[in-house]
């Protein structure tokens, strides 16, 4: 029997390995198909320059597909966990997610002519951010809303799609898409060639996030894990539909995200990767478990081809998470020291 | 532009075959090390008797996988989803999670003396089960919240996992894991081995299933679906811990299945396998996709192999999904009919 069940081990681990090759194969002409992120050599990791943070993503990864070696594990177990904003792409001037709320606000003014003159609405029309986010975390909830429920799970899912199809960013001009972290995409892509399985951890909406994740990171939609609002099964006309409803089902932050981990993934994660403090308790849960652990924070330093924050920002404080990272020897990247690029590089047809 | 894509469309769909034949192999190897249940050829269905439910199985996943034919699904979109209770395995004489509480409840008593006296606990020790019974709705969540919450979920995985172990059936002695059905697994391992991905939606306890969900059905923690209680992270002792509450967070059953769906999957299924009237949003949210779809009923027809029940049974009812399989022609296996066997062979080594 032991004899037998060794051989068998060996047989699915060597099968495993077929896999993960042919699956990183699969996932590289995914993103390549996907546009321009990969066009460039990605593997392994081409645009870190060398340094701490890329010798400890190498080391690790060495070592838990080393499959001699004591920290081997096995494919199934490679579970990485990356927050979004911040992390993968970027989150200045504010959370791109916001940006979608005020384009809504005003696409679905016409149907509420209340808005003219109701708060928080009105200020979102007249473009006046500063009295908008004056009305604190009830004025957003109520715009979050407004924004966000009301419509059947499809519905949104072709709104968000339209709208990232189009949507730039302020400042750099770039369509939000092409706001992603180049070395974190290379990353994505070592991971998954790696074996590994790659899931999205964020605070933002799950629903919001679904409709562009796999093209643009790899991540199918059964891989992407956020805030939610609850829904509603309910027959139309005879048609099933799920209608997304005005209260607040899950908030997918601090501690809700290895709450969210659990609930989706159901084993711990090996890797965690985030960049405020806002994933501070992914990252212990995962570093808490047994074996090898990586542990990855990125730090925003570089003004001039991207943003400079951390301890100070109202969005995406990075501060205990900081000072953990730096306790525990987790790897903190630099974005200005350790990325040679920042944004992908973007041909564009027009 | 479009050259280019169609191209990249046509590798990715070479690659995804591959992957498809890989991870079926993969597939393949877990399950013979799993035990018995794919000794014999499984591949494709080889304990379904010819007729029009195995028929109504290989005609989809054949239009599905025909890459030049007008219903060819993308391998991302073919996501296939089974009901667990009387779908996989056995639900009579009662669901199988109910052995478990009540072995709790035996295995907690020590620490609860007051247990002696107070209701339903008093009557679960005496081995009263209609007095259980008769105490509803209200008795049984007690039962429930009293094993099922209190404990980290790495314990409770301990827990589960060391009673399933031993845990046996009743009626026929043998351990509850060996109370799946041949014919099922048989094809979960065919929609796998076709590119499907292979999801639980139980409405049993997502954390009851997951300690076995992959060495019994090849189902990773990931893709399994289910009721749940809450879960609070906090730290003991400088090591964080996800704590289960006794407070119910989502049930799976009925309309909660296509929403537990969406909040895990992110995408309509196109094939839904389900047994009760418990699954009968399930199946309408599946068919109610555009496309080629696939529902099917598992109808429990042979009291001498297994049970026979249905429109009437307080476990497992199968009634207003009955009527609508008939006006939708959705497939009804026939169990005493459809299948050569029920469940797997089994060798003792004692």
């Amino acid at each position: 029997m032991k004899g037998n069940q060794t051989k068998q081990t060996a047989r699915t681990g060597m099968i495993a390995r077929l896999v993960a090759v042919a699956l990183s194969m699969a996932f590289a002409a995914v993103l390549e198909a996907a546009g321009p992120s990969t066009e460039r050599g990605a593997f392994p990791l081409a645009s870190w320059n060398d340094g701490a943070s890329k010798k400890a993503i190498i080391d690790f990864v060495t070592r838990v597909t080393n499959a001699g070696g004591p920290d081997f594990v096995q494919p199934a177990e490679r579970i990485a966990v990356f927050d979004n904003d911040g992390t993968l792409w970027a989150e200045q001037p504010m959370y791109f997610q916001f940006f979608f709320m005020l384009d809504r606000v005003k696409a679905l003014a016409p149907q509420h002519p209340e808005w003219k003159t109701e708060e928080p609405f009105a200020s979102v029309l007249k473009g006046d951010l500063r009295a908008v986010l004056a009305g604190g975390e009830r004025a957003l909830v109520q715009i979050g809303m407004a924004t966000h429920a009301g419509t059947t799970t499809d519905e949104f899912g072709k709104i968000v799609g339209d709208w990232m199809a189009t949507a730039k960013h302020p400042k750099t001009g770039r369509l939000l898409t092409e706001m992603v972290y180049q070395p974190m995409l290379e990353l994505l892509a070592f991971l998954r060639a790696s074996g590994f399985k790659t899931f999205i951890v964020t605070g933002g909406g799950i629903e919001f996030m679904r409709p562009w994740s796999a093209r643009v990171y790899g991540v199918p939609p059964e891989q992407v894990i956020g805030s939610s609002i609850k829904t509603k099964y309910e027959m139309r006309d005879g048609k099933p539909m799920l209608v997304r409803l005005p209260e607040i089902d899950f908030v997918d932050d601090g501690p809700g995200k290895p709450v969210g981990i659990q609930t989706h993934i159901g084993r711990r994660p090996i890797a965690a990767f985030g960049n405020s403090d806002g994933d501070l308790q992914m990252l212990q849960w995962t570093t808490a478990g047994a074996g090898p652990r990586l542990a990855l924070l990125v730090h925003h330093t570089d003004a001039e081809r991207e943003y400079a924050y951390g301890r100070q920002s109202s969005i995406g404080r990075l501060d205990k998470a900081l000072d953990e990272a730096q306790g525990r020897g987790w790897t903190v990247v630099d974005m200005k020291q350790d990325w040679k690029t920042i944004f992908p590089a973007v041909s564009r047809e027009n």
